[in-house]
């Protein structure tokens, strides 16, 4: 990574004054509008700035967001367009009412357009109704969950996509959506700057795993792991309140334990959680089965968390298994898992009794949490302030407790995983007491 | 029916004062203790009252609990067993804390001992352990969902069970549980007859799908209820975060569908009830299959609560397949109903996006809510009431917003259903606006 | 109390096919029709049967609500208008939402106003809007407490507000409200009458203390206790959290205790339930003050609930010192004992800490319960049916579990209190261990 | 403030391999454990970097807190005390129960004493007794809110409590307090150090209103704001329930408002946030009073949020009125504020409603939501590293997403405040659309 990646591309210098400057008084306080410089660093060690200082390299940092004393876009010209794509994460709908409410009451952008049911929402054939969105219409909808403008998975024609925006002449579209959207948003991004035409795409990330790269934390992560955390409370009564009885719970996470992993630092009755990132076996000698048998020996009761993208290696690579939205389509090892441990316990004459749990659109459809809302409402303050002051194929970070600005294929290149050696693992070993490794040597 | 049936059995007259009347002070309030005679009426009606009047029929009617002035057993050398069977119910801890608190502080009874992992733990071979019980023991548990003394399903052999008791000199033995466990409570009790040993056995029925004969409500329904319709509101947004997107719930109900139904009428939002007592066809003019396709036309979503017992018809009968309660195993018609609505929208080429959520061991392990808290602290002191009088093979009951005691046979002669017909099906009907029968003429 | 009281003001034969019975279709079960003769027994004991088979007394009873097959407001042609009055309750939106989909969708009346801010909008100098109802208006305002037709406290001149009804032609008024709101829903009947204008007059009893006399259940007093429960949970904290801690909390219930007695019963935590139907002496041998001081001395902390109408016995009797609605303003008992609590032990220097917690706008305003919710909705379905049928005059009420009707005269009579003799006062006594009396001889 | 400011102090270069290292096996990957030397900057912004490095300035920075490969004290020799002070927080009880598990299954210390009381449990003269603490003790003690170990507010002689300290043989004192406890905490570390004996004292900084100098977020803090968040929703539907309905909730905030601030940015309901941080005029033309009036009169309902430190300008200062832990004591800004408005629209003739809520109790005594959970297990988890490896006179920290170690004097030195011209109140300005000064000119 270097420090040249994560300049992020502008429509142009915007010569008009923010709406937000107009409105200071002269006898107020003189907010500090942020600048196009400041910046977050990266690393936030001693050590790192010792190693920049010496080498003389500019250390890797975002652009801070916030909004600019001067903007790109004239707020009674401006038409914004807002579509949200994928499966439904908690806070959803804070941020569309937030986009909604900051460039109306702040901005004075009254024609901003709900585009429904994701990218399909753009393809004309699909013949979707489209929503004037006021204020008034979005007073509520974060009381509850899912996306009030509707959502799909999949691509759509990048060609057609445009055609529509540039009918619909809007100047800004804000797409809430995870990798494949961002990347989505980025192809429109190239066709437009092929079109040469002046539409801002601004990315708002959305990853109900938290695994979007660079990113500290994502939206509706954190009520997903709390709502996990009541749910495996519960799940540990159906463990002790029978003889060996076992709890298995699915979470989420198709490509990393984050979930499951903030679950079990949070309720602390875990007692092994199974993560995409380590492999393990479940027969032979340190192999699952024997650990979780050895455990309800000595215990008689065992909470199991398992990552949906956990134990792939179980199932024959199937490559051209994908969903609509190009994820590759998980086998289920929730159900494997339970099958496995009925099979081997029966055979074994072991007694147990075992209680699968698959929360997954329970935890999806909820409606975001205090700390989650006040997180979407400050995401899309900032979305806002940036595609205001032309910023374009960008998405908004928190990266250090700061909100930041970001490149959209910066953070698309890869997916962040859990740090095996690191400190959160680390943390969950010590909080399950589950062995380090269940591979057999 | 008739009123004879109704008479519980009782050990004998009781000759010793209650503590209750011994710690009641000369100035005090005159508590009006319950009398053997009071009795509850099953049947409210002016037109019953005037019907019975006519024909000189005594109306049939219950028990009613509550203290008695004088009791059966003398606290100082009683000892009492508890018991907990079949799967987990909210407010099953509520019961054991309030039988540990009414038992100590009311009737001076300290030998109280819980007996682990259901009927089993009466059985030498499993060797479970046995635990004192005491009040401070049981302060917290009702915090937690689940059974604090551990569960199982299953009949044991009565004799060594009744062995067992004798052994460990238990007078009193509340055995809280659905249908089966309340049959073997019988079972003992008849055990104790012909061993002519003086043993009360208290059932506290047990049923979160609240369908136990002549009782108005059983503990843990409400929290089941009430839960469910957290999930539907969130299920909701599922299916209205898709175009022609469906929510599918299956939630309790083996036999009757009370949760579906309760559930549904307080949140208002399902558009399909699917229930035990009411067959249904899947294809055809009237089926299932094309009225929620019609449904998606007109909507674009839809929101179905199936109970677990519905729909069994689709499955061939395999009567040998009971699990450990001898409950017949149902086939899953949640994933099996989830199947055909995706292949038959497939083949008809239905764009559509269904999601299936089974929230069971989520809604069975949750800790009861207010009411249903309040409802078994004072189901568990009229079962103490009750058996200290000396009462046996009785259960208590709740009917007319009285609490009542009623012979164990008489309650699980049959299960409780929805009358189709009546006004609790006509309220759901009215809520869904499903139609009446969706069988094919 | 006689049979004839209660029998039911009605407007007329009803003569029009109730849209119900046409929406019957030739092959759909026979739904049972409910018939004006059918009654529910006020009295359920068998004793009462016995007593009046001798006497020969028709014994007290209710009108069974519920849908009748012929009408006597023709739907094309009829005006509704609902009205909210006196403080908040939780189900208040859940009502109105109901009322307004039970009139559209079954009966098919599209004419529905919303009278705001309770009996002021039924009079010109308030100048209040009124809100034209449709089903898509209401259809969340259940997920949020409070009255979406906003309420006011007090009478206004009936003469003026049935000017109003006339003028605007409204046919069915639906009062939601108390004691004072249910006697100027009399009040407007009778004016009615006199007039001979054809409008029936509805009441929905509201009480959030439930103490509207000959009613099992109000709408919203579940969920007070429910979340009460909850708040005297983590009181219960505060008060181990200190030396001789204490905490103090102030519920509802001005002339009765129904909402301190249950939370008592629900939690099992509390210590001291002071309620308005028993008057206490707070210095002297057996005073409140040394009680609780030796509860302090022997465990070390102590839970007091206080209902708001309790101990106004101290306070010098203000007879003019009426809120709005006529309601005598009680001085504030909880802040009183908090001052009189640590004044005393300051006194004796005795240490110690007190919390006081008053809840009271919280529980207010919050949305109903699942329970609640499902009642709201029964009891908006039930007033529909009645007023279309033509009753007038009436409330509805719950009693033996049946939903019934009854004169509004009958109801409002007197209020409905805690019987200090009776079975809920005692289990409240075994719950709290507190004595019985705490009066000085 | 300098780099050499932050140098935490230490008992010793450890020479014990910690019994982390220990437990690795062979196989398992390799863990990366915490070196002294590593520090997270203070300042993460591009431009800190530039000039230090410029400057040549070693920049601000903080010890990371974590695992070390060797520790100071031999575990089998070793034993804990845990002390909870002043006021409670949500969060007190996992932060007790992490410390018990972390030195039982880590470090197998077995002699944890929980000190009862605060420091009163220090001082021989209350006779608190002591608790000898277990895993099983304290193992579903999170479970509830408030203090598991009592708690009390105010200094005591520091003299006596070393002396306590020595005769139980302590090596280790876990203090979880306010700035008040870690004043104490320090003030015990220097009459430690001044006797010369080995020690170590560690303060867990406690603060629910997050004002705690230094450190990102202090535990408790986001349940906090995320009940008030839930109570202002319901307290909004009080403000429109009513003609010019004013809901008025004070919240916690002695001397900062951030939990009022980051309340109004989660719920966006709030119309006036009044903060310590900024001092206001309740007349007058830009008065307080006149400017909610305009609101009132524009929208007919208001919400406003009030933390318990603002407006103290309004009382004459009272220097000797301190509370038991040395805090100012506050006049209560929420009823002054309900009885100003009051007289004022009163005297003014302007109808309208107000309804008071004081939630503080009820917030305060709540159990840790799911993310103070964790972070709590964290806070201890390191807190029990440093101390082991015998780091005293510090406190655990966060910044930038790190746990830190600092010298206690250097957090104590300041309280944080809301900076009002920075992103935080420019949020909450933007989000209740409140003028930026209620000052008069």
């Amino acid at each position: 990574m270097k420090y040249e990646d994560f300049l992020v591309t502008s429509l142009g210098k915007g010569g008009v004054i923010s709406p937000l400057k107009k409105n200071q008084r002269a006898d107020s306080p003189v907010y500090k509008f942020v600048n196009d410089s400041e910046r977050i660093l990266y690393d936030v060690s001693l050590e790192n700035f010792n190693r920049c200082k010496e080498s003389g390299e500019i250390p890797v940092s975002f652009e801070k967001a916030g909004p600019r004393e001067t903007i790109y876009f004239e707020p009674a010209k401006t038409k914004v367009g807002i579509i949200t794509c994928g499966g439904l994460c908690p806070g959803l709908n804070n941020v569309i009412r937030s986009l909604v409410n900051e460039l109306y009451y702040r901005y004075g952008i009254s024609r901003i357009l709900g585009i429904k049911y994701g990218f399909e929402g753009l393809i004309p054939k699909y013949n979707h109704s489209v929503i004037e969105l006021t204020t008034t219409m979005v007073s509520n909808i974060h009381l509850t969950g899912g996306t009030f403008l509707g959502s799909s998975r999949g691509d759509q024609d990048v060609e057609k996509m445009v055609d529509t925006l540039e009918i619909m002449n809007i100047n800004l579209l804000f797409c809430i959506g995870g990798d494949g959207t961002l990347r989505g948003a980025h192809d429109i991004h190239k066709e437009i700057e092929k079109r040469k035409i002046k539409i801002c795409v601004a990315g708002i990330p959305k990853t109900i795993d938290n695994d979007i790269d660079l990113i500290q934390k994502s939206f509706g992560f954190e009520t997903a792991f709390s709502i996990a955390n009541d749910i495996i409370r519960n799940a540990h009564n159906e463990a002790e309140g029978a003889f060996n009885g076992i709890a298995l719970i699915k979470l989420m996470g198709r490509d990393s334990g984050f979930i499951a992993a903030s679950a079990a630092l949070s309720i602390q009755e875990v007692n092994f959680v199974l993560i995409p990132e380590i492999t393990f076996d479940l027969y032979g000698q340190r192999g699952f089965l024997r650990v979780l048998k050895k455990r309800l020996e000595e215990r008689h009761h065992a909470v199991i968390v398992v990552a949906e993208g956990a134990g792939q290696e179980f199932f024959e690579a199937a490559v051209n298994d994908k969903d609509a939205s190009g994820n590759i389509r998980h086998k289920d090892i929730g159900v494997y898992l339970k099958d496995k441990i009925s099979e081997e316990y029966k055979n074994k004459n072991f007694p147990h009794s075992i209680k699968y749990i698959d929360p997954s659109y329970i935890i999806r459809s909820a409606p975001a949490n205090a700390n989650d809302s006040k997180f979407c409402n400050l995401l899309a303050q900032n979305a806002v302030h940036a595609a205001l002051a032309g910023k374009t194929d960008f998405v908004v970070g928190f990266w250090n407790n700061h909100f930041t600005l970001m490149p959209i294929p910066m953070v698309v290149a890869k997916r962040k995983k859990i740090d095996v050696d690191g400190e959160l693992w680390w943390n969950v070993l010590e909080a399950t007491g589950q062995p380090i490794t269940m591979k057999n040597p």
